[in-house]
């Protein structure tokens, strides 16, 4: 009997992908740069009790389990071992459940972040996490990835909105681990051990979300600048003001006319620099916050500050940031960044970032999701020119240090995958790395769990 | 040599206390009912080299640790072990640096609550966390804890508010966990899982803390009912108007005469029940929410709500929250329960509360996070009568069953410590239990960091 023919009497064979073409699709994520290996079989599970069957196979024979969502990530965290079985999670995309009481929505891993946002805003109801990707995005993956977005700023993370998670172990199990209740502090926070743990500790097969009440309808303020410098300086008076937004992004002009070779909204700025803010602060006291941010914008060296007094003008503006990554993607590989700093850095790093992209003979463009101090710098090479991809290489290697140099961290909202795993060895302590070690041992006793991802597991000993 | 001179030769012996009599107050924390032990000495270390120390010592002694903040613990979980080594950490109590831009904090684990929003205020900026201990308990001890309070149900509970750890692990080594910067997705969330962790992972040395801006003046409203079911009705209401209060918290007429009697406050009500909301939104939204509340009380059954015209009025009644719990202690030994239900299950499981009083003839005082699900049923009886004591026993047992059937938690905010080990045994399913065992071996491998507490290990094997 071959392995397939084995996994085949493990698990219902019309969920088995093995045919190479077919296959291909589902052995890389969307992070260009990261090396992928052929998987031994794709399987698009319909319900827990697959994910169960092949994870068990997996430990008899075993054989590597690499989960993935819908491949939006962009560190390669989904990216296929050789030999892998690849658990493609995509076909679970079932909401089960929205309870307008509780304020809360059980889902399956497979939905889109959008799609769920559509659902429960029917109950007037909203679920704030907004990866740039949120249209394809899936929930299991924003989960394991502990997604970030635009939100973030004022409304916090993935993980903050996660409640209660069901979850293959390691060993096999099937546990629901986390909240039951608004508060619940009932044993160690396995929930959050688990949120960004990018498929490494177990496979999530359910989710049950924390929703807020839609907020009020935002106030978007647009500022142009002349530089990264003084658009930085406007992030940090907004923060010395005390404003916090509900969103504060930073696009730079490359970006911008990207977009506009792409989909034409004319939107190539007038300024090198833009930044985008939002309150949604009710009434009087979110008009006063919007003018707090036009003069925080302004006394920073805004060439032009204003309160968008038009609600499509400031759908565009947004809109054009969230295209920003797909746009560059159609000029050549990407290779992104995602560093996040204290917020008073912002603008030295946002410098010294421009500078190593012109050292490194480098096309680098910029967004930010600056309120936050994480920045994703964009690396673009043309397609086949090695040594263009050696530079970029070197001005991405550069950058983290300037992170690091400035008690920064390598990942912000992305994860660490395969493409910031040495970044990750640099900023954290070796004993900090130790206890990751301990812990997937503890969780993962057979190593089968997306082995190597993260970081490297020393040799048993 | 003896132990005792041996510990004097590791740490300086002016931290070491051995004194029976003076030991004794460091043994236990406020959970009456709960076992305690006799330490073999309490150490009260200055910096965080000594802890390390310390810890190395009891690693070379085979000696348990019990670390501890001020004791105002409700679970046991700070209670000393026979022949432990207790660490406590009360002389480390400087805030260390405040940043209004970051809109962070760095402390000592002694740092009293209160002192720390009092530092912060002089910034502008607000620590939300405010358990109704807050003007005694410690930060450590919260973070430990992962403590609640009054804010949680709009600004949720301390890990929410924990950027960066400081950590003396069961290893001896010392380490940071945590966010660097306000997004931090590098590798496993270690922050998290030491947060509630009840020092069985390890002893907190430092904390970096998130600020908010000071939020604007609250507006209070109060709620009269003549019964827990009108009264728990009256929050389901207010979750299904889709308003997130700033506060939303429920006092019985034995808890107000309890303080009445104590501080002469005069506020015991011509209620059975009182709701105290807050609204901390500003301006016209603000009103409304106001107004929103109280419709909700009054559909609910209330004979009166209104928002309170006169903060003085409101303060009283807020700071009688506060003080239910120190003024049915001047009335005899008080074993707190801290379950936490769904918002909706709030009137069925109140009422089959005061059911198991009645039915256990136990003096049952309700206080609650009532907005949270969070509630705190107190059991009072007099000093020496052991009858007493096992009615009391039995009522607990059977509320922790109510709020399991009703799908809640043992622990809203409290800790397991040494009480609620059997709930968290019944709450989690065995396979939950072993990852956190696994869990507590791959960090603590000599098993000496708060053994016993949250959960039993095992023979290891």
């Amino acid at each position: 009997m071959t392995t397939l023919e084995s996994l085949a009497r493990a698990v219902p064979a019309d969920i088995i992908i093995s045919d190479p073409d077919v296959m291909d699709r589902y052995l890389h994520d969307d992070a260009e740069w990261a090396p992928y290996g052929t998987a031994l079989a794709v399987i698009r599970p319909r319900e827990t009790a697959e994910v169960v069957a092949a994870v068990s196979w997996c430990i008899e024979n075993r054989v590597a389990v690499v989960p993935r969502g819908s491949g939006t990530g962009l560190s390669g965290g989904a990216n296929a071992l050789a030999g892998c079985l690849v658990v493609s999670l995509d076909a679970m995309d079932q909401v089960l459940a929205v309870d307008p009481v509780e304020r809360t929505a059980r889902v399956q891993p497979g939905v889109i972040n959008d799609d769920l946002r559509k659902r429960v805003a029917e109950n007037g109801l909203w679920y704030p996490p907004d990866p740039a990707s949120a249209p394809w995005s899936s929930i299991g993956g924003n989960v394991a990835t502990n997604a970030g977005g635009l939100c973030c700023v004022k409304y916090g993370v993935t993980s903050e909105y996660v409640l209660d998670l069901e979850v293959v172990t390691g060993t096999g199990k099937l546990v629901r681990i986390g909240k039951r209740t608004a508060k619940d502090v009932a044993g160690y926070d396995l929930r959050a051990l688990l949120v960004g743990s990018e498929g490494t500790l177990g496979i999530i097969t359910e989710i049950t979300v924390r929703l807020l009440p839609l907020p009020p309808a935002a106030t978007a303020i647009v500022g142009y600048f002349d530089s990264l410098v003084e658009a930085g300086q406007g992030v940090a008076n907004v923060t010395v003001a005390g404003v916090i937004p509900s969103a504060l992004e930073l696009v730079d002009s490359y970006c911008l006319r990207a977009v506009d070779e792409w989909k034409n909204m004319g939107l190539s700025a007038e300024a090198e620099v833009i930044l985008l803010a939002a309150t949604d602060v009710p009434g009087a006291a979110g008009e006063e916050e919007a003018r707090t941010i036009v003069h925080a914008f302004e006394e920073a060296g805004a060439t032009f500050a204003a309160v968008s007094e038009n609600a499509e003008e400031a759908d565009a503006f947004f809109a054009a940031r969230r295209l920003a990554y797909p746009a560059l993607e159609r000029l050549g590989p990407v290779l992104t960044e995602d560093i996040c700093v204290a917020r008073s850095k912002v603008p030295e790093v946002l410098a010294a970032i421009q500078e190593i992209g012109e050292r490194h003979d480098t096309v680098l463009a910029q967004i930010a999701h600056a309120g936050d101090g994480n920045l994703h710098p964009l690396l673009v090479t043309p397609v086949g020119d090695e040594d263009a991809r050696r530079r970029a290489q070197a001005a991405f290697e550069d950058i983290i240090a300037v992170a690091l140099a400035a008690g920064g961290t390598v990942s912000g909202e992305h994860g660490i995958g395969l493409l910031k795993r040495e970044g990750l060895a640099a900023e954290l302590s070796t004993d900090v790395i130790d206890m990751h070690v301990a812990i997937k041992r503890a969780l993962d006793p057979h190593g089968i769990m997306n082995p190597g991802k993260v970081f490297e597991m020393p040799a048993a000993g």
